[in-house]
């Protein structure tokens, strides 16, 4: 749990969003006497939505609209105004937005499109816009969104374009797609589902994610909160914050979040759409891992999450129990079980004996439990009452086929009655559509979400339990190693730097160094003489590699030799170096070359590390070779990195396995390659002249026997 | 195309359906007066079903149910009976069956339970049922299923206990699981999709899956077949019936399966639920990729595919446009695209003139085309047009969501229209539930699936592209090599086996010689001495290896040696490997040694082959070492396999690329790999007492220069 002042620093230039939610008076400039203008819905939505404040419609060409009276501007409205919801044509929003700031307005709604979503001179238009908000201290959500919508019965504030005023509930919707909240809406009308705030981001000139997500931790309406993002406008505050929310205090909620954009053809259709690129989706995967936000792959995903997480407590843990009244659902649901990482509940022998007791003979007591396709209520009341009280039991679904004879309704009742108990999620699935329809209904109405297939429930009893793993997960601090930090910066700020943006080898080696890095005896020389004499220093054999700024690919153009055994081997190796390189490149500047012992064979891994320019350094690690050119096997996290996180990077590569020793191989000196990524970690933050690092190979010894660096290429940026 | 001669073939042994499903007088043996039984609810459902023939009920105890006369048994009826659909109790079946044998009645659908779904005592009364149904030449549907639906208009046949009759259509749906028949039924009134036949196989003991599909090959109402299986009863049958239905002649039609018990945990309760052991899922994907079956993961999926196949033409390729009203759901679109394999299309430059005449300025005329939010029907006809029109397009999504003052079922109307010209598929999404179910509804009824989330209307399109695949594939024959079959069966029925099942290596290899896979130079030596002579024939380097039926882990015992590159070395290696053998296993019986050339270096892959009790003989391949131990990367075919499933096995690994060459290396010799799955195929097919084969590792040379078995074992059952 973070530290007062810490908490402090975390809320540091996020807006005061009360003007916007929580408005007392709320201007409506635009409103429109004109039925199915969006003039017109925004003042009548408030209207409608029986907002417990004062509307002030703004329009100087009408004496009233919808029976309420206007006002020629935002300055002659007689009272304060907390909350201006703008309309107007894009070009008149400045000066609308100057009235709104000599008026004192805190809080702006632009709904308006016609900004940087149409092109550069949009755009300026908007940073025009995001220059008086800012000068008026007014928090501006938009420009280009549907608007906001807060169920709060102490506000009903409808200060959107949406049809409707949605149910109360206690999920929390902030889209960056306003036609996706309409969409939302409208599939959340037909499944009963409540909301306590909808959000439309729109262009985020002012407002973002960031802003919505602080006040939404504090919002005692808002249990889970859902995300539909294209592209963070923070991500490291973000990271911040969603880290704290997720995980930290009494008060943690679950953060969904639904990325589009997610495959390169995906991000550029966002780039085209906003006018801003989007990070790539490794960024994002890295960054809602470490941020404990669960990550949706779809709409349907999210508010089937949603539900789940908005009405049923959470799991104890991944033992999952199938109740069914037919084989068929209940295989899919096992399936679904091992393919989403849920365990098969073993269930406890007391169980066993009570459900033997209570369920005809042909019953399979097995988990899933088959209650036989003749079962009324009193045998799902029955497995219920068993497996609620089994200690090995930690999650439940109710699985209902219609046949025959199922009183669907009654046992509807049955499974609400004992999801009263509140000790274990419940979760039913009534397969079907038509016969079942008010069964599902009695569910719903009653907190317990029921899925149309057992596949999406078993989903959202796995993201469960996966929040479960997150909010429990051992905390770990950042190490700090002694370093000298201004050695490090020195070398980096004064070394050359190539065409390509690299420094040369040995100061890259020496930086390493003074990050206590695992490295070889290595020296320099200018000639063969000295190359012999580094040599034998450092003992045979040897690796020689040209120092050149002009090579980037020494390995393919013969400037690298290996195994070097005496002096001989050494001299002619420097040979072939000199003729190779200026073969192939007669002009090359060659500086010498670098003298490195020869690594041991061992496990190859790499170690990278990028600034990203939106989301700072972010550090990768991958076994080597094949592995990271063919299968992509690599994990990221951005810096600083925690231990556990330092540990979850090597961990979460596919092929771990590797690592752990296979075919009788030892397993690798994983708590080094560990404390090389935490000491990487502290370069990436501690040194922001440094671009691009790749540690490609370092290898890493059996267990307790190290690691080294074997080459390493920094590209700075000054 | 097959011939005719072997199309016969196809059809031997497989039931007359035509009793089953186009009976003109069904006996309902069980039939009861008690309203909420099976027996009341089958002849009731056969009555309001408004069959078409003349239904009879037998009941001893009951002089009319429901109005109509019953009888005391199916042999005073006064008629023929094609059909009996028997509800009586389980030990009653056979009685009732024997009567209906006498009756000549050729169909029966068993409903009752207790059969071998209850233990050994219920299987023994299956196996009594299924042979008084073979002695009588009864088709036999069950027992333990729900019954047979065909809602021809010439027969109208509701023989099931389910509800009531579904809508007709062109879609057949056959399952294992009788409760998922009733939970498809309800979703399916639902979502309005019709069916051809629904057919709840049961336990089946007689007549199963093949069967129906091949009635249903030839069956003009039904246009695609689903399935959902737990187990096939007859393996080799299906891939040969199904490979012929999906694939060939102008009547194919697409299959789509549903295979449960997916993972082991999965398998562990079909077996608990039918009594029958499933096979492993490899062996299923293996079968179903061979059979051009496409396979779905849950239902939704299954349905989601089902209406696009049954309503729309099948697209030209895999070039997908997108058309929305909204950008959000244009992205979620665009990366499902990339995520299940579909192209989005780059539209040509007469589309683009002639959407940049109609759309409004700020309309993104790339692909997603976005219409803009205040869109109307008129944008989507100029959209539609353009799209339908152009030569790079092969299929089309339309998103809407529900926008301020957009007319949905305007739209809806548009798009109808605009997909009688049946020249390209044309699937909808229209995001939401309530404000757009109008609109839904006239999508549905005329024909174009409409999805409610994008993700799931480009799966639809993607199982359509992957169908038209397999479809427009080459099509390749078996090879057959000229081999000295009888030569290979001597070997291998004379060759003694170890304890553990193997042959020894010097005759596998001889026999994969027979078979022309290529091999190193190799001989068999007793001694020392020997060794040298039979190595110096062969040429240094060789190797050498024990030969002995007590050594199963060679390597790890010390009993191979590799690279011995003179006379001195042969002499040392044998005495090495007789001292580490008779240490390990001092009583082993040792035969003498292996000598065989030593590899060059290359690319190591295995192949192996297995003969599956059920399925018969199944090939593998993959890449050799850790790829297989950890990444489990390898690809399944039965045996025998085209030139073409022979590519596709190596093709279809995840780390395939490795054999193309990375980091600059040649491209492994893939034809010759290729050849010796062809050659190992024939190998499974014509010796069948092998019952395991491993070829681990075969090296792969550089194209061009083939490649070498190294290490084989075969298991043989005599």
């Amino acid at each position: 749990m973070i530290q007062v002042e810490e908490r402090k620093q975390l809320f540091l230039g996020l807006h005061d969003l009360k003007p916007i939610l929580e408005p007392q008076s709320v201007a409506v400039i635009g409103a429109s006497r004109q039925i199915g203008s969006v003039g017109h819905a925004v003042l009548s939505n408030l209207l409608m939505g029986q907002f417990t404040g004062v509307v002030y419609p703004v329009n100087p060409k009408a004496r009233s609209i919808c029976g309420v009276r206007t006002y020629q501007s935002v300055l002659e409205i007689p009272d304060f105004v907390d909350l201006a919801v703008i309309i107007v044509r894009a070009n008149l929003v400045p000066q609308v937005l100057e009235e709104c700031g000599q008026k004192g307005v805190k809080g702006a709604i632009v709904i308006s499109a016609g900004f940087k979503e149409t092109g550069p001179e949009g755009a300026k238009l908007e940073s025009k816009v995001k220059e008086i908000a800012q000068h008026y201290d007014i928090a501006l959500v938009g420009p280009n969104c549907l608007g906001v919508i807060n169920t709060d019965p102490n506000y009903r504030l409808n200060a959107s374009f949406a049809k409707e005023m949605p149910l109360p509930g206690n999920i929390a919707f902030v889209s960056q797609s306003g036609a996706l909240c309409t969409a939302v809406l409208d599939y959340a009308k037909g499944q009963g589902i409540g909301f306590s705030k909808v959000i439309s981001l729109g262009n985020k000139a002012d407002v973002n994610e960031n802003d919505f997500i602080a006040y939404l931790w504090q919002d005692h309406h808002t249990q889970v909160i859902l995300l539909y993002i294209e592209e963070l406008s923070n991500g490291r505050k973000f990271l911040q914050l969603a880290r704290e929310i997720t995980g930290e205090g009494d008060n943690r909620k679950p953060i969904l979040a639904l990325k589009a954009g997610r495959t390169p053809a995906g991000a550029r259709a966002v780039a085209s759409h906003t006018g801003s690129l989007a990070g790539s989706d490794e960024v994002y995967e890295a960054l809602f891992a470490q941020a404990g936000v669960l990550r949706a792959d779809t709409v349907e995903d999210l508010f089937e999450y949603a539900v789940a997480f908005a009405n049923q407590p959470l799991p104890n843990g991944k033992r999952t129990v199938i109740i069914t009244n037919a084989g068929g659902p209940g295989i899919m649901a096992t399936d679904a079980c091992v393919r989403y990482g849920l365990d098969l509940a073993q269930l406890d022998e007391k169980t066993l004996e009570q459900l033997r007791s209570k369920l005809p003979p042909h019953a399979s007591l097995q988990n899933p439990i088959d209650l036989i396709g003749d079962a009324q209520s009193d045998r799902y009341e029955a497995a219920l009452d068993a497996v609620l009280d089994d200690p090995n039991v930690d999650a439940i679904l109710v699985l209902l086929t219609p046949q025959a004879m199922t009183d669907i309704e009654n046992i509807a009742y049955t499974i609400v009655k004992k999801s009263k108990r509140k000790v274990k999620p419940i979760l039913a699935c009534f397969m079907g559509l038509v016969d079942i329809s008010s069964g599902v209904k009695v569910l719903e109405e009653n907190g317990v979400p029921c899925y149309s297939f057992p596949e999406d429930a078993i989903r959202a009893l796995a993201a469960m339990a996966r929040y479960v793993d997150w909010v429990r997960r051992p905390r770990t601090g950042y190490k700090v190693f002694p370093v000298d930090t201004e050695r490090a910066r020195k070398l980096l700020s004064e070394a050359p730097i190539s065409e390509h943006g690299f420094i040369p080898e040995e100061i890259a080696l020496r930086v390493l160094e003074v990050y206590g890095l695992p490295m070889l005896p290595w020296g320099v020389a200018k000639n063969a003489d000295e190359a012999v004499l580094v040599a034998r220093e450092i003992g045979y054999p040897v690796v020689l590699k040209v120092l050149s700024p002009d090579v980037v690919h020494k390995f393919d153009l013969g400037g690298v030799q290996l195994n070097l055994k005496n002096d001989d081997d050494v001299r002619q190796a420097f040979e072939k170096i000199m003729n190779s390189v200026k073969q192939h490149i007669p002009n090359a500047r060659i500086e010498g070359v670098l003298v490195q012992a020869m690594a041991k064979k061992g496990r190859e891994v790499i170690l990278g590390l990028k600034r990203d320019p939106q989301f700072g350094p972010i550090l990768m690690f991958g076994l080597g070779g094949i592995y990271v050119e063919v299968l992509r096997d690599v994990t990221f996290r951005f810096a600083p990195v925690r231990e556990l996180g330092a540990y979850r990077m090597v961990r979460d590569i596919r092929t771990y396995k590797l690592l752990e020793g296979v075919r009788g191989e030892p397993p690798a000196d994983i708590d080094k390659i560990v404390e090389c990524i935490e000491r990487l970690s502290q370069l990436a933050i501690e040194q922001d002249l440094i671009e691009e690092l790749d540690i490609n190979p370092l290898i890493a010894y059996p267990q307790g026997e190290g690691a080294v660096v074997v080459d390493v290429r920094i590209m700075v940026n000054r």
